[in-house]
């Protein structure tokens, strides 16, 4: 997405992170392998393991903010982020169909379980808009957002549509190029 | 998807599976939990045990065909199904965006390295399909299901739009009910 593709190195046994373009520091296993297709066939323990050294062996410097982006669910890299990273809170992403409503209500009840503050809620793929006529799709059906952001008593920070200018963007590695008036939107509700 | 909210029981130390309003025999992690919502929190090396026990423990009879559905990525669930079960291939689920791509690639790199034959590539939310004035739309951009399949000689079995009928069907559990040509497209085409 932000069009590194560098194989990172190291210094006295820290690891330096990638730069993108604007100036952001970015470490991700991907960054690690010989080839960006090669998978990363790990187990648990060894899953664990490269993120504690993320957060210990990086050499990040003085950092205003750090993202962690985690994969779905409630595995190995969520509770090795929050038994092992001081973070300040979790933002949850979520999308329309109740299904992944289900998922999303787990992630905040696995946080709550482990004292992690909810930042709030955030409903992608919420809609498309077709740039023919402009109406405004449910693709996925109605949202559930109101109704966990309510249960759970978080906040529901914004509901992005499918934009194919967002896909566009970070299939070119571009996506610091990419403005949208919602990023604002999420900011004012944090 | 398939309405089944019951808790599963046993018998001898064996597993029942759900059974399905049409008759398929159901077993998910989400069917032994007190409540659908709770969040299964495991580590890798417990994950693997459940993934091993529903296939050692639960009383499936007479089967024609088991379709295991994985999570994305490369870890301990796709290495312990493909080590300790013998799956006669895979099929591998994409979307058009290009880093999906290059996650479906890991995936057909990882079924080579460890002997499991591809069966073949599906791409998901393809594109949608207004149902006000019909345009097609590459919501997440053009396709890459061809280039991957051409690379790993592989068939490209269909190309699914996102319909909110399906997601409609999902969220009210009747997914069997659905019907749709594409089904006969991917039958054929394996």
């Amino acid at each position: 997405m932000f069009g590194v593709h560098e194989h990172v190195g190291g210094e006295d046994g820290a690891i330096l992170p990638a730069i993108s373009k604007k100036g952001l520091k970015i470490m991700s296993v991907n960054l690690l392998t010989d080839s960006e297709t090669d998978p990363i066939i790990w187990r648990g323990p060894l899953i664990a393991g490269a993120v504690k050294q993320f957060w210990t062996d990086v050499l990040w410097g003085d950092m205003d903010y750090m993202f962690i982006d985690m994969p779905p669910g409630t595995g190995d890299v969520p509770l090795t982020v929050f038994q092992s990273i001081p973070v300040d809170g979790i933002v949850i992403v979520t999308s329309p169909q109740e299904l992944v409503g289900m998922i999303a209500e787990k992630a905040v009840k696995m946080a709550n379980m482990m004292n992690i503050p909810v930042l709030g809620l955030v409903e992608n793929m919420s809609y498309a808009v077709c740039p023919n006529c402009g109406e405004k799709l449910p693709v996925f059906g109605e949202s559930h957002i109101e109704e966990i952001a309510g249960k759970y008593k978080i906040s529901n920070l914004a509901q992005l549509p499918i934009d194919s200018k967002l896909a566009r963007a970070c299939d070119l590695g571009e996506i610091e190029e990419y403005e949208t008036v919602l990023l604002d939107e999420i900011f004012a509700n944090l």
